[in-house]
C-alpha cells in the first residue's frame, strides 16, 4: 500500500513537472527570457504554484533537451538555438533566416544517376530519366541544422550545379534558372531518432530526435522539379503556421 | 591510407543506405506494399541500384524507426501504425481519422486552477483567473498515440468536464457547448526525446522521438479557449500539408 502510494506521488510529481516543462519550453525557444536567464527556482515555485522538487524536475527535463544549462551562482540559463520555420510559406532557409543568423551548406554529393521508380514518379519523369542528386550539410552560424537530400529534374539540376550551392537556398536558384517562381510544395513531417551515421554527420548524439521532411516541390506552372528529404536536428528548429477550421 | 580509404567506403554506404531508406520510408508509410511485405532483396538491389549491403542497411534503419520486421521467409513485412494528420485544417483526432481506427481517451487527470501568467496571457485572461485542465493519454486502436495537456477558458471547461470525454474529441464538444464553429489555431511542433515518464505513459522507449505541439485554438469570433500541448509517439504520426510560395 505504501509502495502504491509512493508510486502515485511520483506519477503525480512527474505529471506536475511535465506541466511546468511545456510552459517553460515556449517561453526558452520565443526568447521571453530576455538576459537568457531563467527566474530562480523560488520565482518559479511561487508562478507555478508548484513544489521546488517539481519546479527542478521541470528544469532537468528542459536540460534533457539541451535547452538551458545550470550555472553555478547565475541559475539556470538559456543555451538553445532553435530556429523558427514557417510551415505555411514555401521559403529556403537561407531566405526565412535573413539577418537571424549566417547559413552555410557543406556540399556533401552531388552527381546525375537514374532512379528509383518512386522517385520518377514523385517527379512524373518517364523510367530511365536521369536526375541530379545534392547532398548538402546545412549550417547556421556554424553548427549542423539539416542534412538534406534533394533529387532536382535534369534540366534544372545540371546548370544548378554550376552555380554556388554553399551561399545559396536552392529554392531561390531554381526560380532563376527556371525563369518562373516556384508555386507549392507537399510536404509531411515526422519525428524520427537519428541513426548513428545522421547522428554523427549531424554532431548530435545517436539517437536524437530529428524533424524528417519529405518535400515535393512544383513551380508555378504545376511542373514537379525538386524532391527533397531533410534531416533537422530536433534542438535547432520550430515548425510554425496557423490552422483553419474551414 | 588504408584505413580513411575504408572510412570513406563505409560512410559512402551509410549515406547510400540513407537515401534507400527515405524512398522506402515514404512507400511503407503510404501502403504502397499492399500485401505488407516488402520486395525482395535482390528486387531491391536492382530498383535502387545499391549492393546487398547497402539494401540490408537501409531495411535495418526502418526496422530501428519501428517501421518493419524481418519474418523468417517471409521477407521484410510492415509493421508500422503511422496515421496522417492534416497541419491545414483544424481537425480533432476521432475527425481525422473517422473510418480509420477507433479513438479513445484515458482521462487521466481533471480539474480547475489558477494557471501560470504565461497561460493567463496566451488564453486572454486576467490574472488569477481559473482555468480548467484536463490530461488525456489517447489511443487508436487500444496503442497510445499521444498524451494531451490541455488548459480551457472556464466558461467552456466546466460544462466539457460533464461531457463524454472518453469518446468524444474536444474540439467537437467545443463547438457544441460555445454554440459557434472553431476559427484558427496557432500551432508550433518540435521534434523531442521522450523523458522516461512520458515514455512510460506512452508505452514506447525512453528517448524515443516524439512529435511535440502546441497548439491554441480560438473560436470563430477570434476568442482563445483551449491552449494544448500534445506529445505525439513519432512512430504513430505523420503530419502532412501543402506549402505555398506566395
Amino acid at each position: 500500500m505504501a509502495a502504491i502510494e509512493l508510486g502515485d506521488v511520483r506519477r503525480r510529481r512527474a505529471d506536475r513537472a511535465r506541466q511546468v516543462a511545456d510552459v517553460l519550453r515556449r517561453q526558452v525557444v520565443n526568447g521571453v527570457f530576455g538576459d537568457g536567464v531563467l527566474p530562480a527556482e523560488s520565482c518559479l515555485v511561487r508562478e507555478f504554484a508548484a513544489s521546488r522538487n517539481t519546479v527542478r524536475d521541470a528544469l532537468d527535463l528542459l536540460r534533457g533537451e539541451g535547452l538551458i544549462e545550470r550555472c553555478p551562482g547565475v541559475g539556470s540559463v538559456v543555451v538553445a538555438e532553435k530556429y523558427t520555420h514557417g510551415f505555411e510559406r514555401l521559403l529556403g532557409l537561407g531566405e526565412t533566416l535573413k539577418g537571424h543568423g549566417e547559413v552555410t551548406n557543406e556540399v556533401r554529393t552531388t552527381g546525375s544517376f537514374t532512379p528509383p521508380q518512386e522517385i520518377s514518379d514523385r517527379l512524373a519523369l518517364p523510367p530511365g530519366e536521369p536526375v541530379v542528386y545534392i547532398e548538402r550539410l546545412r549550417r547556421i552560424g556554424g553548427v549542423p541544422f539539416s542534412l538534406d537530400l534533394t533529387y532536382i529534374v535534369r534540366d534544372l539540376g545540371e546548370p544548378l550545379l554550376e552555380e554556388d550551392l554553399v551561399h545559396n537556398d536552392v529554392f531561390v536558384l531554381l526560380e532563376r534558372l527556371a525563369g518562373q517562381p516556384l508555386g507549392t510544395a507537399e510536404m509531411t513531417m515526422e519525428a524520427v531518432n537519428a541513426d548513428p551515421h545522421s547522428a554523427a554527420v549531424l554532431e548530435t548524439p545517436r539517437g536524437t530526435a530529428l524533424l524528417m521532411a519529405e518535400r515535393l516541390t512544383r513551380l508555378a506552372d504545376g511542373r514537379p522539379v525538386d524532391l527533397e528529404y531533410i534531416r533537422f536536428r530536433g534542438d535547432r528548429i520550430t515548425m510554425t503556421g496557423t490552422l483553419r477550421r474551414t
